[in-house]
């Protein structure tokens, strides 16, 4: 049987032994094989410890291994073969394709980690040369960036495997140099354990120093606990709900030396629809929207979880083509059974709330922990004193809001709290509008978008999925796309440090041929 | 009389009217004319909320309006004449010349960041174009950075210009495109007037939005509380103690949407001797060595309050020149009574510790706040096992440990907190022990220093005033140098947006003419 139940301790592929845990078929609603051993205290300790190990190893290897490594890592991935698409479609109740297309993703994301680090502009590598005849002189300063030390990861349980245990996380916290302790998502063990021993070979392979990645088992928050807590983790990646990201900041903050969390939390993706561009496909919108709404059941962190518009003709008939195509969608099995309850109470303590009526519900649900799609329509004053209107429901629900006038709208928009997009429906007769929100827009949210929808999310340079609290723990940062490898990453100045102790980055010659910054200009390599 | 006891709130002067405090003379020990009106809890929101209507207007100016605010507000900083040198002398008992250097580095500062303003690197601007014929296409997406909002700024009590009203953190902000918000020092109320009014008058003379920036009077924390519990409040710059960092940093966390705070708080600045250093020269580095010690009293955050050597002659002739040249040192006046109380108290507290002897002290100490410097001496043994050892003592205090070998060197240095530098002095003769150490120091300190003296920041491209906790509570920056304006800033992604809508960082003709992230690839402009 190819998934063991097993854990990654540095090399060593182990059984915790502190009691056991299964993976569950959210579709069957059937716990799985083979029963997976829980980590010991000691475990944690000896995964951290061997990432602190590692840590001054890894991080001074030269770049191209660094990438290489990375690649290699998205190779054995790719190696696992139809085993892990069946394992994650079986543990998550995500279909085939889609697995398929996030395994393809998945590994990109690692590719083009491996190109930021040979580019290395990560390393912001800066030069003020000495001025001995200056009065005072000035003493010879360079700098550049080097990894936090080991990164502590926790999954998320709507990407088995573009978020989770060789995600973006561990993609740019490997590219940065930093050692990176999993903890593995309860609600996808097998396909952890699959993807962790593809990234344990990838790192034989490539004769990674030992620690440069464990993944752990843990039940509850006992072992994440342990983990953000210990002395050798230097900063946290998560993504998941909005009480278990805080429960790690109030950890991380409690530490004798606090540490960075960058926590991917909550967020409701408000969906503007202004007037022309009502007046132009009101129903093509409408359609676009529930498509969107219910892509994946509802489980994407951008989910368009909030409509707003000006009330009229427009907004009516969005909302009915809206509510026409949700009543197509067949119902859809969630993540977990304890996703699917949450759902189910969130939407119905919804459908008790003063001032609010539903608009329509998708396909009956069947077995498991299938969803029924949900949409609700209220007006402004209504939202604006109903604070349980803006937290988050995970899962395919969505709520219209209604403004009388263009103040109303701008009103509803100031008084959000931070998201991770937010997207505008607009034609060139709504620019005075868009022009005003826009700039109002671009303080709630990471990114704005215009006449699309906000799920997908591109892996590229100028990505930014982040956003201002309680979208993530750190408005300044972006989990995914290139930058996100900033997080993990400290400036450290040297002055008069002797040329031959100097790192390659910062020496006159540039070994690593990086464009860097020489007296405020950037230069490119001679 | 030209100091009147104000504060400023948007574009008035006003005298507080919560009771009132006075600047104390610490030479003298004589409470200061005039009165200064305290900030009642109206007067915090009065100021916050300017700044926030400012905000969008300040954010959205040409870079080069905000270039040149600041240069006017260094024009206007230097039309203060003698008046303003005069009176920081009296608030501090920093000598004349000292100030006149620093204020000739606040304005150099100021400018340095219309510099990078100008140059716009900051924004980081990233495009990568859509691929309509890709499967699935990818969306036109753009990347800039924008300012966070309103930042509250606590100055120094050591830096009455270059870290108060318009130093680094007011210059950052600013440059940023923050309006600031400024608790100002209550050791050094009539300079942070007399400067405030100074960035008053730029402000109005280069037509900037009221609230771009203010200045409140507070005793105590409860004005400053208030300010980072304020909800137009984004960010927070500190300079001070370990104690009153922490606390802003709680409040902070604590608020309904938590915001980071930068604060520079404690460091000891470890100073290395390493063999064949003081093998070329003992006398000479033990000598450089009390006089950046001495320096300012001591009172520098970089301020070597920790040597480690290895026992033996060589440390034995440092450790007597320098007690020698320390003995030779008059005692100085510092900066406050509350200041001049902790040093004598910390020093009283470190006589008591068994294993530890005093080497040698200072001259004297004569009428008022004056202290007296003190060397001691350890083994890395007591010091290790002593957690009071490690604490800073703000002023001219200084502790050397003898280590008995490099590993009891190596053991010392790992057992350090997070420092703003460490020195290392050395010559070829210790290169082996200067590799071995170089990669600790690293993740240590945020500048680590050759055969120089750590007192003395070049403000420039490649300093890092930062360093791991408690040195700052966030290691990821500086709050010297140009890169202090990234705490100050957050990444927008803007995905199809219509090109009459995108901002000019972003536009196909780059009109402000920066250099741009281009599908991965830095471009120039064209």
């Amino acid at each position: 049987m190819p998934v063991k139940g097993e854990m990654i301790i540095g090399r060593r592929a182990v059984r915790g032994s502190a009691g056991t845990v299964r993976a569950f078929n959210p579709a069957t609603c059937a716990a799985m094989e083979p029963a997976f051993g829980l980590a010991t205290t000691a475990d944690v300790d000896a995964a951290c410890t061997l990432a602190e190990q590692a840590f001054d190893t890894y991080r001074n290897l030269q770049p191209e291994r660094r990438a290489r490594f990375l690649e290699t890592i998205a190779d054995h991935i790719m190696a696992t073969g139809p085993l892990l698409i069946e394992r994650a479609h079986d543990e998550s109740g995500l279909p085939v394709a889609r697995l398929e297309g996030e395994r393809a993703r998945t590994c990109n994301q690692l590719r083009l980690f491996a190109g930021v680090v040979r580019a290395g502009h990560f390393m912001a590598a800066t030069l003020d040369p000495a001025l001995p005849q200056r009065i005072p002189p000035r003493p010879d300063l360079r700098m550049r960036r080097i990894p936090l030390g080991p990164v502590a990861v926790f999954g998320a349980s709507n990407f088995p495997l573009a978020f989770s245990v060789a995600g973006g996380d561990t993609a740019s916290a490997l590219a940065a140099g930093c050692p990176v302790v999993v903890k593995a998502h309860g609600a996808h063990l097998g396909t952890a354990e699959l993807v962790g021993k593809a990234v344990l070979e990838a790192a034989i392979a490539c004769d990674m120093p030992e620690g440069v990645f464990s993944m752990l088992i843990g039940e509850g928050r006992q072992a994440g606990q342990a983990l953000v807590a210990h002395p050798a983790i230097k900063a946290v990646g998560f993504t998941g709900s909005r009480q278990g990201g805080m429960a790690l900041v109030q950890t991380a903050n409690a530490r004798k030396e606090p540490i960075p969390v960058y926590a991917e939390m909550s967020s409701i993706n408000p969906f503007y629809v202004l007037p022309g561009a009502l007046a132009r496909d009101a129903a093509g919108i409408g359609r676009g929207f529930v498509d969107s709404l219910t892509m994946g059941v509802g489980q994407f962190c951008t989910n368009p979880g909030l409509v707003i518009g000006l009330a009229g003709a427009g907004l009516d008939a969005f909302r009915d083509a809206a509510g026409e195509a949700l009543r197509t969608k067949a119902a859809g099995t969630m993540l977990t059974a304890g996703i699917h309850k949450a759902y189910a109470g969130a939407v119905g303590k919804r459908n008790g709330i003063a001032g609010v009526r539903l608009v329509a519900q998708g396909g009956e649900t069947g077995q498991g922990c299938a969803a029924r799609a949900a949409l609700y329509e209220t007006d402004a004053a209504t939202f604006l004193t109903s604070p349980d209107l803006e937290e988050e429901i995970f899962g395919p629900a969505s709520l219209v809001v209604a403004c009388r006038d263009e103040a109303d709208l701008l009103a509803v928009t100031r008084h959000l709290e931070g998201q991770l997009t937010a997207t505008v429906h607009a034609t060139g007769d709504d620019r005075e509008l868009a022009a005003t929100l826009l700039p109002v827009l671009e303080r709630k949210a990471g990114r704005v978008l215009f006449n699309g929808y906000p799920t997908g999310v591109e892996v590229c340079h100028a990505m930014v999925h982040g956003g201002p609290f309680p979208a993530t723990s750190d408005a300044r940062t972006t989990s995914v796309g290139a930058t996100a490898i900033e997080r993990f990453l400290r400036p450290v100045c040297y002055q008069d440090v002797p040329i031959d102790l100097l790192p390659e980055a910062l020496r006159d010659d540039n070994p690593l041929g990086l464009v860097r910054m020489v007296d405020g200009q950037l230069r490119a390599p001679q």
